[in-house]
């Protein structure tokens, strides 16, 4: 019998309770043995489930019970959830968390306690919901040298990019009616600034290069300055704006970072991916382009891929999995001054000297004109970065908003 | 150190004996131990590659070598890959296979010999190439019922449908235009009329249900009789035809499994996929509809797939995976009466009559109807299939040609 406590009864940890209660048959059957979830520890009573027995208020009991081998911890936030899952790891018990937070922040401190300690810690449902992604990453593509790593990782940022895509819906109404879908947080800062695309994107970079990428070291900006006229620009070029984070090997042992919103072609996978959906594009060296996609949230594929990893640490109590990374350093994510193609939206009072500037600066591309709004847009040549916003600072323009595309 | 045989030094054999003998620094830092090929079986000579010495003719040398404890079957064909990988198996050693022919054919056997002799038996590159997939399904999916299983896992007739559909070439141009690329073989059978997808499917259903599948059990229906005027319809009706592989959890502990052109509509995640790429949508309970994409052959990501297999053994030399299935039955595969919608396609001489029958039966449906070419084309309500079947039969047409759809 392998004993399993639970942190947090919220969304993800009530999920994670029916599953392997309720569904005890199946979860016995995949491990061959028999999984039983002996604590939730939760600050509240739930006196109306069949299993109301089991909660406890005091971390402690868990800690000091030698006979719980994993911990699933699904309470968010930093602390205590830092310290709640260092102390179960020092004590030898395998942890499993569905906390991005606390990954992007903790995660190659909390590998290497897992690593001395001989156990396991797992967190496949902090990227992308029900997913597979950081498993298959780290077994699948073991052969490989990951070369990059394209995502759309928030589902609320998607959802509503969409409803301005298809419906034509302004931001401020697209956020609202998310939030009214139960999508969006009352703050939605999170999302909407890219914070929680961004602290995904740091795990995934980890994994797949090997070194801790922090939060703050990642290029952010989220999608609250995308108008309803870039959309429609964006398909008059044949292209989506979707939230796009990225990760890419650099030369001499570092990798560039960003989450940004970006012009999709419509040809790319990734256009495809509508409403609250997430996808992940792993770019390596001898697979090519592989895409993992599905539903990035929600309670039960959450829960689904946190028991997943409980299951997988029951069935290996005294081995480990691939899953590791090194500390990083100040130095590891630089800029990186690559050729790429940019959307390039001016607008001025005088509008023809916006036009006579741009046709001068980027006279070879296909330049949309709106003598009306006094506006131009148009996507550049590949030229490097550097070059391109030179141009763009030789327009005679009063706005400029530049984007990045997947070109 | 970690002894590993190689069985086939063709196009998959030559990428793994790259990988693990060029690349070796990678495959050590992710085994933690040191790997190393001691011998390649092939009837041929290489005496130019830097490591010739390590071939051999004798597959005995493998089989009597307790040293080598990985052995992977890149050969192809069923025997004598059965005999060998089963040998092997039972004298203790992991084995790993690219050979889906083998493992739709053989799989629950062999994969019950590797569990009483506690070894490893390894098929990821057997299904979509480069795709991980099996791993996934197994261990990410483990909290899940799958419900159903969807793909496209055929490159050769993706590619041509994907010509048909964009360039407008006929059938016969298209499948040449493979062939001189080398996505076709020269004898097509295999591809073309679906025999190839079966296997996949077949292998995919008994990881994700739980009993062997075997190959005459799945209804399957090649590409062959795909025209351009279908092709013209189903784009009238925002569709775009793929041959879709298929199997679905039915009741009583029933599957049924089918391999067929269907017409895919383009909101639908499958319809994005173009050229030789495969993906698979599985729907867990839990989880949802999840997409794999990818490379589905080729030389280098097909020996990813087999180098991370024999990684993955040469890490867990004494434990197993989850990977296994049970023998199946003859009355397991069913054909289930369900409500579907269809893309019907008639012609006659007397259009007239042809138009009146459709109308009477279809009446609730659009109908192409195309006077010249004296012939319709519809895509049904959602009604039990035999209901729809009896209906095709009542029109007035010299020719009938139905197809499912992912409607």
């Amino acid at each position: 019998m392998v004993n399993v406590a639970l942190i947090g009864h919220g969304v993800v940890g009530s999920g994670v309770a029916e599953i392997l209660i309720n569904d005890n048959a199946l979860v016995n059957e995949k491990i061959k043995d028999e999984l039983y979830v002996k604590y939730i520890l939760d600050l509240r009573d739930f006196p109306d489930l069949p299993y109301s027995d089991r909660f406890i208020k005091d971390f402690n009991r868990i800690l000091e019970d030698d006979s719980v081998r994993v911990v699933a911890e699904m309470m968010g936030g930093l602390h205590p959830a830092y310290e709640f899952s260092k102390q179960c790891l020092l004590a030898g018990k395998s942890v499993v968390t569905s906390n991005k937070e606390l990954v992007a922040a903790k995660g190659a401190e909390l590998l290497e306690i897992a690593r001395e300690k001989n156990v396991n810690y797992l967190f496949e449902a902090s990227v992308g919901g029900g997913i597979p992604i950081l498993r298959p990453m780290a077994q699948c593509l073991a052969a490989n040298h990951i070369e990059s790593i394209t995502g759309i990782l928030n589902g609320t940022t998607n959802f509503i990019l969409n409803k301005m895509i298809v419906d034509n819906m302004s931001f401020e109404n697209a956020l609202k009616l998310a939030q009214d879908n139960g999508y969006a947080e009352k703050d939605p800062t999170a999302d909407i600034e890219g914070h929680d695309a961004c602290r995904k994107i740091c795990i995934l970079a980890a994994l797949g290069f090997g070194k801790h990428v922090y939060p703050d070291q990642v290029s952010t900006e989220g999608i609250s300055s995308i108008t309803l006229g870039d959309v429609e620009y964006a398909d008059r070029f044949n292209c989506v704006i979707k939230l796009i984070a990225q990760a890419c090997r650099e030369d001499d042992g570092h990798i560039s970072a960003t989450v940004r919103p970006t012009l999709v072609p419509r040809e790319h996978i990734l256009s495809g991916v509508h409403g609250v959906f997430n996808a992940i594009v792993v770019n390596g060296d001898k697979t090519g382009d592989l895409m993992f996609y599905g539903k990035g949230a929600g309670k039960m594929a959450t829960a689904s891929a946190v028991s997943a990893d409980i299951l997988d640490c029951a069935k290996h109590l005294t081995s480990r999995k691939y899953l590791s990374w090194t500390d990083g350093s100040d130095d590891y994510v630089i800029t990186p001054d690559k050729a790429c193609r940019l959307y390039v939206y001016a607008k001025a009072e005088d509008y023809d000297a916006l036009c006579k500037s741009a046709d001068s600066a980027f006279g070879n591309c296909t330049v949309i004109k709106n003598e009306y709004s006094k506006e131009i847009a148009l996507i550049t040549a590949n030229e490097p970065e550097s070059t391109l916003r030179e141009k763009c600072a030789a327009l005679c323009a009063d706005t400029v908003k530049i984007l990045h595309t997947l070109y």
